[in-house]
């Protein structure tokens, strides 16, 4: 059974393998929702499932250490979700977790593998179900659930998989070693060299990502042979727990102990991460999240190996472009796509104070900046298109750092206003603020302030706007940076300083590609190179630690 | 001439890598001395070399941040050596590096690995030289100071090169992303990434091979583009300021700034690692040394990633055996090789208490443990040998340990003595003491006793022996772990508990192979998965988190 999962997907692994070698376009999850693709009833059918599992408790079948319930998510959108998770008691569940570790860690590494390129099969086939669940979790639209939460997600999780099974079979699992140590005599040793897990890992999930965010820890863990606990964020149950469900699924008819996989839920009254971070037995966490959380694990889970996403402050640079017009547009659905609550939005757009040059003449800060805020304007005044592109606000206090940067004597240029939302009139919406700064308002912009706030801020000239977007990414971290200029010496100079500063630069980025999008199996999401976060998702680093090789040798008789 | 280093050594480059992928035997750099293969008048070209060095101040040209001289090593052979280093002012120190760092981590990939083969190459010359820098800081043998501390480091050296240039290939330099976004728009991205290395690295050198653990950590930050400070231990700095010499010299060469490897040398009356250590600059540190300050580093080093390689408690367990004589030989040998002090050399042996089957009938216990003294014995019996294999005790700590392990109650089966070496009569000897323990005085074995001291002790049978060996590596650490036995299944047994206390197992090493050896390219020396220490000599973990890669994307036109 488990050994037929694998040779089923082989061939979509070694497409991934060479992927992520090539780092071309490549996606194995389509992206389009559509009938075509996931079956004409798939829509409907992913409704159902997904009301079917509201307002009563989520079964997880013979889940260890349930004490009780947990789990209190409302819809950024408006409902209550009403679905109760088992609420775990640590002690069994390390117990029973342990219990379940030794058959998956020594399973050889195809059978591990199978397993999890067929759990993210079957992810791949409740998309529907699951954008619904991302979406009455995270406040994410539809179109943008359905991608990020499904397929987007699933190449996520594959991309570890293929980086876990490239650098695995790096290291053969046996070789012959022959040395002459004489004239007359030849020693031969046969040496294997076994994969050791490093033990029990937990991946902590964010809110707004639980399942794009999640997936790589969780599938790079399970790959390598150790035991994951997931603990979800509390506002972003739902996604996970069916995560696990599924995972759990296939585990337990490939005749493992579905224990691998655990699901640690809580509520926001009763946090549990700290406690499960500094269990001795966790040797691998992988955290996403806000910065203060994730610099406290960093410095606090001292037995364990720590993979973080943090946040970061993301710049967008202008200093010369062609077409004003399709840099305020691009820039208008940067600013709107899921209300800015992406760790890769852009927060301040850097503008020389004397204004740029465009292909249409000179233009002054006033003009350009008036023109990002018609952009933002004219795009979400189709009603429709900027319910579905805005979303909704996943957190209360997300909802009030916008009236806490309005307060903070700035000029608006755009203010934050509440969007009807016809289909959900209780959704929590907010459009984007845009705010005026100068470099020398510097602590006001040069910290994150999550959600759909942004700085339009005039600057000396580009090289204090590339100073100031790099120096802040290397003081507070960066995801991203976007770049607009038709001067090939200024894209080198900020190639140089943003690299340095360890941020990806987007450069004159127009039309149907925006600067926070970030491609499975080609970028790079999150350098590590800054306090945006210690690692990548993917690369062989983020794979390598999850175990050791361990070796044996014996002598060969000649 | 930069680029031209590459290509000098391109080929033996390629070997390296095909090797670790491989891992079957290969090595570099020969190990015998011979003058056919190192030049008839090398061995006195290196005698002379090293004689000069003794007696006077070690000039680093241009090493910054001189502040006075340190230096007071004396050979564990005898002689003071009379060499003192710059004594380096750290801020200054830092600075200096600083400065040094961006044209050396903005060099290419293949100029910065031709280099580190450059160094290498000429490290190899100078390996009668490095011998007797080795020799008198570690009272290692000469041959063993020859072979260990010259050719076998530098291929640690080429290993560790050899992993970082594979790694860093895995990533393309460019690639085309092209994405369909419509029935009618493709979107075309050139991505490019670059290596951005973690920034400034320290080497801590150990007491006991300077040069073979400190090489991979060294030669995999400057592969991958990151300054190295190299801190060698108070009693062993002759052999990595020869390095630092070296590669400065090479550096400068290809046309570098020389301080992108420079030494900080110190005294044991005012040690300067924990400031450095601390460095907010620091962000890669490698460690070889004892536990107890690793563990203080892996803790406190809280800017660097921390690659430690420490101690641990190493077992011998025999089960049964072919003959006794051949196995009772090989690991008197074991306990001889320089006086006990490798971090891969046996201490606790552990024989069932009701004796063990071997090709020639039953022995007890006592005879077992018997044979082992005697062959011990037997091989120290002929003084130029014994001279040669036991070197001397590189420190009195060492010394004064013998003292206290006697004087600890158990029954000495042989006692150390001093062994008279006629070339150097005022070294520090000792020859191995072997006491006898029961299982039940795990408190006295079951805690690294660094030196020529082993426990014989009895146990119930060999699953209580594999129990002990596996269950101490996995709470003391262990490096090594050896196995005797016929059966098969007991084998099997011992492969999966020390599989799992990540300990490699060597399995019924007799004639020119021993437990205390790993090979380059072959043997991963320590695992990373018990408290001996985080990380493996080599792996691509090893490398993996040196640099970051940071991408930078442009749209194409069509």
């Amino acid at each position: 059974m488990s050994q037929s999962f694998f040779e089923t997907h082989r061939e979509l692994l070694d497409k991934a393998v060479e992927a992520i070698h090539q780092r071309t376009y490549w996606s194995a999850y389509p992206e389009v929702p559509s009938g075509k693709v996931y079956g004409e009833t798939a829509r409907d059918d992913g409704q159902r499932a997904f009301e079917a599992r509201l307002n009563k408790p989520f079964e997880l079948p013979d889940h260890p250490a349930a004490a009780g319930k947990v789990g209190a998510e409302v819809s950024p959108y408006g409902m209550t979700l009403g679905v109760s998770y088992p609420r775990v008691e640590l002690d069994s569940l390390f117990a029973a977790v342990a219990k379940a570790e030794p058959g998956w860690k020594r399973a050889d590494m195809q059978t591990r593998v199978g397993v999890c390129l067929e759990i993210l099969h079957r992810l791949n086939k409740l998309s529907f179900e699951m954008a619904l669940a991302v979406m009455h979790t995270t406040g994410q639209g539809w179109m943008m659930a359905f991608q990020a939460g499904g397929p987007h997600a699933q190449d996520r999780g594959l991309e570890a998989v293929a980086y876990a099974y490239d650098e695995m079979s790096r290291t053969p699992h046996e070789a012959t070693w022959s040395k002459r140590v004489g004239k007359e005599e030849t020693v031969t040793l046969r040496k294997t060299y076994r994969i050791v897990p490093r033990g029990i890992a937990v991946t902590i999930g964010c809110s707004t990502f639980p399942t794009w965010n999640g997936y790589p820890g969780i599938f790079a863990s399970l790959a390598t042979g150790n035991a994951v606990i997931v603990k979800p964020h509390p506002g972003a149950i739902l996604p996970l727990a069916i995560t696990v469900e599924t995972a759990r699924g296939v585990l337990k008819e490939a005749g493992f102990d579905p224990n691998v996989i655990t699901l640690a839920a809580d509520e926001v009254s009763h946090p549990i991460t700290k406690e499960i971070v500094q269990r001795p037995e966790v040797k691998i966490i992988d955290y996403t999240g806000g910065s203060a959380f994730g610099e406290w694990i960093e410095q606090n889970a001292k037995n364990a190996i720590v993979y973080t996403e943090k946040a970061g402050v993301n710049s967008v640079i202008i200093d010369s472009v062609d077409n004003l017009k399709a840099v305020t547009g691009n820039l208008a659905f940067t600013l709107s796509l899921y209300s800015g609550q992406m760790c890769t939005t852009s927060q301040n757009i850097f503008i020389p104070r004397e204004g740029i040059e465009t292909g249409e003449g000179h233009k002054s800060f006033d003009e350009v900046a008036g023109a990002l805020v018609k952009a933002v304007d004219w795009f979400l005044g189709e009603p429709k298109r900027a319910t579905e592109v805005l979303g909704a606000i996943q957190n209360e206090n997300t909802a009030q750092r916008i009236t806490q940067a309005k307060g903070e004597g700035l000029q608006v240029l755009r203010d934050s206003t509440p969007v009807v939302n016809e289909a959900f009139p209780s959704a929590r919406t907010s459009s984007p603020l845009i705010l005026k700064a100068e470099s020398k308002d510097r602590a006001k912009f040069a910290r994150e302030m999550f959600g759909p706030i942004a700085y339009v801020i005039a600057t000396d000239n580009t090289d204090e706007s590339i100073a100031l977007a790099s120096g802040i990414a290397a003081q507070q971290g960066a995801i991203t940076c976007a770049l607009y200029s038709t001067d090939p010496d200024v894209i080198t100079r900020a190639e140089e300083a943003t690299a340095e500063a360890g941020v990806p630069l987007s450069t004159n980025l127009t039309g149907s590609i925006w600067v926070n999008q970030s491609a499975a199996f080609s970028d790079f999401h999150v350098s590590g190179a800054n306090p945006s976060g210690n690692a990548t998702l993917c690369d062989s680093a983020f794979v390598a630690g999850r175990y050791r090789v361990v070796q044996s040798r014996i002598p060969v008789q000649g």
